[in-house]
């Protein structure tokens, strides 16, 4: 039975469900609304266990799972939702090993999302103008030891990417129009592209620039989560949710069908 | 530019986005309802390139996604959809190195994206009572060259699992409730489980199950997915979208705190 | 051009949208969060006017839609939400000149919007267990002018109800099952039975009594409703919506098919 | 207990939900996939009463509700849905004794719940370009008995209405932000604006109007409506629904602030 250490990275739930995350070091305190807990008492105890707060008040220890780690990361901006992360890294095909492009980093949510999904082979390459959000996507990725699966770029993407040969490429800014020659510039031929954009404006920009692009199977999606209130005996949504996160547009980059005069030039 | 080969897993799309897979063989000849393409044709040439049928009619030829090796499998039976995929393996925080339980194997949709995403390190154990599905599912597995992260066990699982510390269970069967004893013996502790359903009673039962056997953070939620017309100057969604696949269920697995009696006894 | 009256029921809308709602009276002063409006300024001007308030601020004057009516009534309890009022309207066929019984009368949200809907020919027969619910529901009929349209009848529907010929019957209480044969003893022959229920453990429940107790063409359903931020150059969905009111009930009383031995009786 | 006479509309349901609309006429012969129905068997029984064919299935013999009369229209052209139907009606406050006008006519199912909800004192004004259409709506209105609550009018809006005062007017045409004078000349002051658009983009256009010529409260939506297997052991969703009707837009018309030189010339 695997058991909590000096060091680990830990989440621990109330009985009324809300998360505290913490690093485990000896002599360490946590304080909470429901009373405090001694880091000792927390080193050394299996997994899954229950702590009592000073208070009596009950507490699990467990390992944060990625969606705890993406909704409760610090942030200064908003980030992807996991509901919509899913969905990216199932259409961007992300896997262990391969090498990753995105930009913006922001608060490091994807960024996080997508390390863990490429392992220890794979690599992220995380673009942002603004070098005090990838400061902050750095310790969050810090925090959970995935820092070494990223590289960050502090630049503007406008000058393009530096890398070639690249699985798949996703832009969470404003304009990703205006750096699809990048794209396909730093993406392997045939490889996925993905977006996610706020207003349907934004999407007919995207498209439109998409279509005169040399992209194909290009596709426009939105991913609504309903949660329910799990009370077997009064089974029902909850009350609100949330309406929107952004659109989501996926496309695979293919090589332009020469036109004729092109072919005569290659030919000769 | 990374050039297609013989032997490699391809899909052919339609200028009508019809996908057609294909391994490509040396002299292999694919029939399309827009004329014949000759291997010979395929092979050597840059992934995403266009080819050209007898008939004159546009292909491209694409490695295939995740999500087209999903949507695409030979089916003998209802799969787990992509938009749930995702959002499962987020929740189940599948990643590279994983050890990881699905029953029943079905048609081998979710296996594929399980085995996807645990890499060469990891490995899925994949249960069914039904060997002709299990048989189903390997060949699906071995078309993408999968086949070797997944373990298959044909028998029922009323008797248990083989294995113990999994990362993580999901089961997707009709009454998970009574296989919930041999989820907690074979997930690590701390473990996230998962499950989906299609009716709401079915919920239900698993809800109070849940709550009696010592699970904690129960989570009940619905995705849906709606698609658009990705016409830039006539955004709309498209009429039709799938209403239900299944609910989704996750869980994590804690240890009970003992009861003053079992106290008396460990202490003693 | 129509102009406001003493007396008129009118909403004033500030800049902000926040609503107001007053009976126009001589001398009478409105205060708001910007500002303060002499109802003498507000008396003889066309309804759709700009009025200033004594800082300046703008509001609009104009008359409360039945919308406005439903969604800032006072209440007590848990309205029916318009989106899925004006859905039981159609589907209950309520039009000028009907009888329709409701049940429970709640904070008469859905009373006010039957009784707009049948007109002065018809009666909206509303039965709620608590009088002073049903005093509240009647003070928000006569804000609007639409008391003389409800007959209010306090007490518990376990006894029946008092009508015959009832052109359509919606219940709006917590087991709707046990009252299906009043339902059935009060609604004309062919008509619509509607229900309103939170979980899926009650629709469970009302769907077993219905198919067992000569109903038809039962239908259970979900409305939502997703608002956009009216932005032309940033068309998108608001942040969040309500996920749940309720589980829609519909069917259709049908005369039982005379049992063998019930026909023998009747021929004789 | 109200009995079926000859010469009254029905509908009647098949024991697997399959609907029959006929006028009942002496000797007249309805044909089915499960046999043949004579019309003398029908006339003079209780409404809702079992009827057997010929080859002895079952049907039930129903008034037709005012849902089963939009959705079964002989239609030549998209009918707006009933979901959107009864949101648009309360949003417009449709109501007994009102006059509503709607343009274009199409199919006339939103004819027909306007003319059902206006009652024998109001008045619907439907305009549209193509005679043939109106042919179509005004013999679905008499085969309800409902065309004498509507006033066609054939012809290109954009010569404006003939109708002054009106209490709401309902817009279902490409471009209806080219007739918002001929709206605002026509409504009553303070009166409710409403459309249905299939794109982003007519929204977009629409709002751009809208706002520059002296609406307020602006509103857009979407309303989903999702139907589940009413079965009460096996309670879920339907496999497929209706992802996309169109948008709603509503907006109230208000009466500009006169500018300062206006003013002047007014008080001069």
């Amino acid at each position: 039975m695997r058991k909590t250490q000096s060091g680990d990275f830990a989440m621990l739930i109330s009985d009324d469900r809300k998360p505290f995350f913490l690093h485990l070091e000896t002599d360490g305190v946590l304080q909470t609304h429901q009373g405090i807990l001694q880091h000792n008492d927390l080193i050394g105890v299996p997994w899954g266990s229950v702590i009592k707060s000073h208070l009596g008040a009950s507490f699990y220890i467990l390992e944060p799972a990625l969606r705890d780690l993406l909704l409760y990361i610090k942030r200064r901006s908003q980030i992807v939702f996991p509901k919509d992360i899913g969905y990216i890294i199932l259409r961007l095909s992300v896997g262990p090993g391969q090498k990753v492009i995105e930009a913006g980093t922001g608060s490091g949510a994807l960024t996080t999302a997508l390390a863990w999904m490429v392992g220890a082979q794979g690599k992220v390459f995380s673009y942002d103008r603004r070098e005090d959000m990838q400061a902050l996507a750095l310790r969050n990725l810090q925090r959970v030891g995935l820092e070494n699966r990223v590289e960050f770029r502090v630049g503007d993407i406008a000058k393009g990417f530096d890398e070639k040969e690249i699985d798949s490429i996703f832009l969470d800014l404003p304009n990703p129009q205006i750096y699809l020659p990048h794209v396909r510039a730093a993406l392997s031929n045939g490889g996925t592209f993905g977006s996610i954009l706020p207003t349907t404006n934004q999407v007919t920009d995207l498209l439109q620039a998409l279509q005169n692009q040399d992209f194909t199977l290009i596709d426009v999606c939105e991913i609504y989560l309903r949660f329910y209130k799990p009370v077997p005996e009064r089974l029902r949504p909850t009350d609100r949710m949330v309406a929107h996160t952004g659109y989501l547009i996926f496309a695979r980059h293919i090589i332009p069908e020469p036109t004729p005069e092109a072919r005569l030039v290659t030919e000769s």
